[in-house]
């Protein structure tokens, strides 16, 4: 590699001890929040405060086109993604909403488009008091990985790198949690070929219907990536292997966005499938990351499961969700803001002079 | 009855449909959505507008007290149902902090406490800025439910009252979702009581170990209701007898609410088992009132189950929440209105040019 992964600390103990300490104080029967006082031991334990704060939100959607689209693998053309990066831009889409109810700032990043993002005639120009654009594609999309690597070892770098960059501009900003998300059409094919090399799953055990492919379009995508993995041979052990021969640049820049919020004690919600295979290649690439990580649901597409009990986390929902975006992650923020919010505010017995529980 | 209970409409067949053929035109894959798009269908004909909004919420929370507590059937004493009421006044409870952080108002109501709410030496005093108190008991708490009916009728239907004229009162200030809430120690036995009789149940299945009870008194508490059945002879197809005999001032109160603003088609989202308790009651008096209701989420305790079989209704969290307050109900609050938003607010299709599925 041309550049070095920041070091990705451990889970502060201390801190984790502490925020322990303080729910048994906390005026409730102790244990009765159930998993938000998981979620806020967690929190803290993650950002090394024992009272962690989330009021700094960010869901960043990195967007990339796929080669492998001409093997008919997707119930949508190709040019979906820049015409819904557009959309993005001009806040009608789904994660508009959802961030703009969470009260989380929207990040586009072009990891790599196949081409340039512009208005077609008679609707209006690109918004951008919304979101922050990151216009920076490391490549026109990648070749199609049915038929070789999808991208060459320096572009799987670059992916990676533009990741970090995202997060170090977020951090710049003021960060406390990071959402992760995506669009590509063809997407849900590269996620599942990185999936099934790297939880060794057969390519039809992870290959799912995406955005609601039919039977014989489901068959020409696992027929896809299992030739995807005859013709690259992806070196299994080899993470940027995998990510460059069957990846994406979507998945390249989460995965490096997901290591970059970690190095910095930042929680990274995870939304579906597509963030689910980044968050392996990031895992792969530093390990300590999985503690980092909040899966924020289940989704439909099998190769989720795979990758949760291969990262052995256990989502917040189960919604029948398989959007992408971030849906799913921006959907929860509000849910971890409430756990971070009731471990601070809350009144503990001593303050509000209220009798324990009796006997012993 | 002294008195009539308001009519609940029907579901409203045509915001449902106008619903669901917007949510096939909006910028995603149709259906991708999962739940959040059955959600906002639900709340079109509940509220009868085909893009409803939720942006006025209140969580009420009903409090009273319980004779039954004498049978030594909960872990914690019966003064802390005051104290906590006071706990939520002054905001320090965690239903204050999931308000506030669901943007939510907060109405707390003494629907039979066993003597005044007033602040102890050296406490500041009570907060009214945060909260909306309704100082109303219906008696000092209920008789003890294993030795005799624990209110009279005329009671049991001053609760049900009580909790109309809270809603009115709601409706007034502007209301389009209502989250219910509840504090008693001691009224899990009463929901599990309540709960048994509505869902012809064995009481050893629907009772649970509430705020934490230990195994003696888990059994102590399955012999006070099975007492209570016994002494009482409640019956089941008469909803006034069975909360008069069996239930609680909460529980009726809330049952009141329910129906309030069902009849005003404002959606109710249910908190956990004693909420249930309540709903049982309400669709029994008011069969129309349960397509009104939302399950927040599935309660550790094991009556809970049977209730949300008997309503056939499916809840939003798998949380281990087990500790009332309407907390469930409030965590979920932000989730309904992302899904009410969605539906109105995205871009369809035709506003974004965005090209449509290929093929049939």
């Amino acid at each position: 590699m041309s550049w070095t992964l920041p070091p990705v600390p451990s889970l502060d103990d201390a801190a984790r001890d502490a925020a322990r300490a303080r729910q048994d104080r906390l005026t409730k029967p102790p244990g009765s929040l159930g998993r938000l006082e998981e979620l806020s031991i967690r929190l803290a334990a993650i950002t090394g405060r024992p009272r962690p704060a989330l009021a700094r939100k960010t869901i960043v959607v990195m967007a990339a086109d796929h080669g492998v689209t001409a093997e008919g693998v997707s119930a949508y053309p190709a040019e979906v993604t820049r015409q819904m990066v557009l959309n993005f831009l001009r806040g009608g889409a789904a994660i508009n909403v959802l961030a703009r109810a969470a009260g989380a700032r929207l990040v586009v990043v072009n990891a790599g488009l196949a081409g340039p993002v512009k208005a077609p005639p008679g609707v209006a120009s690109v918004r951008s008091d919304e979101t922050r654009w990151v216009d920076a594609p490391v490549a026109p999309g990648t070749a199609n990985l049915a038929r070789g690597p999808a991208m060459d070892r320096l572009q799987a770098e670059r992916s990676i790198e533009l990741g970090l960059r995202t997060v170090a501009e977020e951090l710049r900003r003021g960060l406390d949690v990071l959402a992760t998300g995506e669009m590509g059409i063809g997407n849900s094919t590269a996620a599942a070929a990185v999936t099934a090399v790297l939880t060794s799953r057969p390519s039809r055990d992870v290959a799912g219907r995406g955005t609601g492919i039919d039977p014989a379009g489901l068959e020409r995508k696992v027929a896809a990536i299992e030739r995807a993995i005859q013709v690259n041979r992806p070196d299994p052990s080899d993470p940027l292997d995998v990510l460059r021969k069957v990846g994406g640049l979507e998945i390249g820049a989460m995965a490096g966005a997901i290591i970059g919020a970690a190095a910095a004690r930042v929680p990274v919600v995870l939304d579906g499938f597509i963030s689910g295979a980044a968050a392996l290649v990031a895992v792969a690439l530093a390990p300590r990351a999985r503690g980092f990580l909040i899966a924020a649901h289940r989704s439909v597409e099998p190769g989720h499961q795979a990758i949760l009990e291969l990262l052995d986390i256990e989502p917040l929902l189960d919604f029948g969700l398989r959007l992408g975006e971030g849906s799913g992650a921006a959907l929860v923020l509000p849910i971890l803001d409430a756990a971070a919010r009731l471990l601070d505010e809350m009144a503990t017995f001593e303050d509000a002079g209220i009798s324990e529980r009796a006997g012993p």
